[in-house]
């Protein structure tokens, strides 16, 4: 029994400046935007996940005497801070877009509300779960949409960076759209379909290969997936396949799901060879699905070389997002309340102009075309700002500001896309069981354009600022550079 | 609090095979052995690591009876089976080789000798544990012998693939040479050192940047490492520095260890410019920090440029092993014992010589130049094989045999790297703390030549197969190459 409370999960400079704010008594509310500047293996959009992890984190924080006595133990804090630690909790908004939603970079897709004492403290946490759940569920999607309709299993857990990113990353994958998961633990907890049949070792184990199919048969004669590239897949695993395929049939037992599954070799090949052994000899309804450091660039190739594979087994390159294995998300200060109730934008500069953060309490539209229902763009704004969409609407590029596209009125539709998650520190929303997620993230990318959804050089999304938004972030970069020349 | 049994944790064929060997009445002893096939990051080694982890695994392994109902609803398993897993308890034997050692691709690093169905379940958490922690501690241990004698700090959480790469990624950081981290439930499990000051937000919640430096100074007089890079390295944060230094040193209250960190921007230049102003002002004595998206080879290049850093924030290239972020395990069925209880090797053959295994109840033998100390090479033998170091031994590749080396009786001496870690399901094995663990890996490293522990094209370390081992070996590939032409 695993036991764990995460509170003390953080980095230590979120505890070290909480009890910098809190001796110098500098509790003001404050706003972070989270948000992420690139979409990860070179993806046109990426995939919302993670929420529900965020809100038990949230739900959970408390500091246990334990965990004050260790931090009392490091010498580096002081009694009134660690006598504050243990009434600690979470008393902030915190707004978030929907899990399963496709977001775009520099958007902010979680926003908190909170004294700083509280806001730091999570960010940690909030970027762990984020960035790992975005992550997985994003190169989930991909890898989807090379399969096309076929099916995408999850098979990753013996590569996963430990069991958190086992059960959470399968949880990811669903959202991102795969059909099912090997992972038994992660299809108890979130209600997802468990797939999966038999090893190499299984057919060690009996005396030769049809001996081992045979048994695998009459224990699971419904859905019998046999592995046949033990010894050799063509001379000997597809022939023993179709002979207990065939002994089934004739005997009546026909499973109602059956096939083999490859895990080695050119899978190109040996599925169209297998292919015709199978239809020769009247196992047509049987599926070959294939297995083997696959992703969706592997998949793309061969599908397009005409494997008739039906089903997809992905492991390690899923799993871990092996081309790109870390979402980018930051957590950035953005507006400071003042003595007046009034957000004060902040903004952090940096030489790289990425790294520039927008200042402000904000939120996000999305912007659709009436018509066919397609994004058109997203557009970052303060929270107090109106629109109307009856109204032409200009919308901008951000760096390059000449690039203009004039929304005509009555032609799009607006949607705001962070809602509130916790109020006052309580949780005010509900999640959505995570097969809803995925339903509505299937829904999400039929906003996209074919283009954004591409594997290769996709098509960019617009994310502009409000022209108010883009005048303030301008003026105090304009005062900054004049601070300290 | 979470609370979580890892039992689930597995793949859904290994709860199938299981049922399939319980109903079958095929509950012989096996063997498994764990090995990898390649070390990751073109490493010239590997760092074994999770062991710990795997213990405790074992020792929580039990099906609690809302498992055991979760598996029912699935309708695939019976009754006998679901009754069977209610007392289900590891009952075998585990072989391991200590956390810290270096170690080599196709060598057994864990061997397991139980019943099937039991060897079977624990598969995939094996191979998650210590692929994760084999994998961090391994670029660990290449970042640090990147940075020299200088101190890696891993700062990584926020970009962990979940919770448990959060924390089980610090632990494995600090085996391969971590100097701290600064995950605080990491520091609190592990009692390792945490590290870590303050965060941009901390410059922009003050008046200014000299204000927010002050502050912090007051607040951590002993231990005062500013972030320089908020606004303006060069015109800002390292002048407001200096400034704060200056105050406190004329003030009689020179911390004890004091500097700045440097999170964007040219590293080398910065640093170098950096280093003159601190000394210029007085400040020899002042650390400069590094971080941002470091790796291994960016720090071997800046150090190559002259940086003047002493030390390295390094986060998400480490705790994802962002070039190679999966450790290659594999969990394969060797041995199958008959009933004279005798254990029958098995080899399972690919078209891949690769992954092809090495068959029977084996062993692993360091061999080290006795005079050196350095490794010769590794020998994969069966376990009744007898070496005496005072002879000859003639040792070659298993692939290349023609490839030979004599080793001269005395010259030479031999270290069985398997040690019994469980023995009829009981633990025999105390782990030791994991800064014992550090401390050990880094005499470990002391044993390779400097060609394998270099960053590029390292010399690759002999793993051979006893003479015996390899004709057994043989053999088995004739018979199956004859079975079924």
């Amino acid at each position: 029994m695993h036991t764990l409370n995460l509170t003390l999960l953080t980095d230590l400079y979120e505890l070290t400046m909480m009890q910098g704010y809190f001796e110098t008594d500098s509790n003001e509310n404050v706003i972070f935007d989270l948000y992420f500047r690139d979409n990860p293996n070179n993806s046109g959009y990426s995939v919302m996940a993670g929420l529900e992890q965020v809100i038990e984190y949230i739900n959970d924080l408390h500091f246990s005497s334990e965990d004050i006595s260790y931090l009392e133990s490091l010498g580096l804090f002081r009694p009134g801070f660690l006598n504050y630690l243990k009434d600690f909790k979470f008393t902030g908004n915190i707004y978030a877009i929907p899990e399963g939603t496709v977001i775009f970079p520099r958007e902010p897709i979680m926003k908190i509300i909170a004294p700083i004492i509280e806001a730091q403290l999570i960010e940690s946490m909030l970027l762990n779960i984020v960035n790992h759940q975005c992550l997985i569920a994003t190169k989930a999607s991909r890898v989807v949409y090379a399969a096309g309709g076929d099916a995408v299993m999850e098979f990753g857990l013996r590569r996963a960076q430990g069991s958190s990113a086992g059960i959470y990353g399968a949880r990811a994958a669903m959202i991102g759209g795969c059909a099912g998961t090997s992972n038994v633990l992660a299809g108890k907890m979130f209600d997802i379909p468990v797939l999966g049949t038999h090893a190499h070792s299984w057919i060690m184990n009996f005396k030769d290969e049809y001996t081992a199919f045979k048994e695998y048969s009459k224990l699971y004669p419904d859905r019998c997936i046999l592995l046949v590239d033990t010894y050799d897949t063509l001379k000997s695993g597809v022939p023993n396949a179709i002979r207990v395929f065939r002994e089934l049939i004739e005997q009546g037992k026909k499973p109602r799901h059956f096939g083999i599954r490859l895990d080695s070799g050119d899978l190109a090949y040996l599925s169209k060879q297998a292919r015709i052994m199978l239809d020769l000899a009247g196992c047509e309804e049987a599926v070959i699905s294939a297995s083997n450091d696959l992703d969706e660039l592997l998949i793309h190739a061969l599908k397009s070389q005409g494997a008739r594979v039906e089903a997809w087994g992905v492991g390690t390159n899923l799993i871990t997002s092996k081309d790109c294995p870390a979402f980018g998300g930051v957590y950035k200060l953005v507006a400071i309340q003042d003595k007046n109730g009034q957000f004060i934008p902040k903004v952090k500069i940096s030489e790289n102009l990425d790294k520039i953060t927008d200042p402000g309490n904000k939120t996000v539209y999305r912007i659709y075309d009436k018509k066919s229902k397609k994004i058109r763009a997203d557009l970052i704004t303060f929270v107090d700002e109106v629109f109307n969409p009856e109204e032409n609407l200009l919308i901008f590029d951000p760096i390059a500001t000449w690039k203009k596209t004039l929304l005509k009125g009555g032609t799009y539709e607006m949607r705001e896309l962070l809602i509130p998650i916790f109020i006052d520190g309580k949780c005010v929303y509900e999640s959505p069981t995570v097969m809803e997620i995925a339903r509505y993230c299937k829904k999400e990318k039929e906003t996209l354009w074919e283009e954004t959804k591409r594997l290769f050089n996709p098509h960019r999304v617009f994310v502009d600022l409000s022209q108010k938004l883009y005048d303030t972030k301008s003026r105090l970069l304009e005062e900054h550079s004049g601070g300290y020349k």
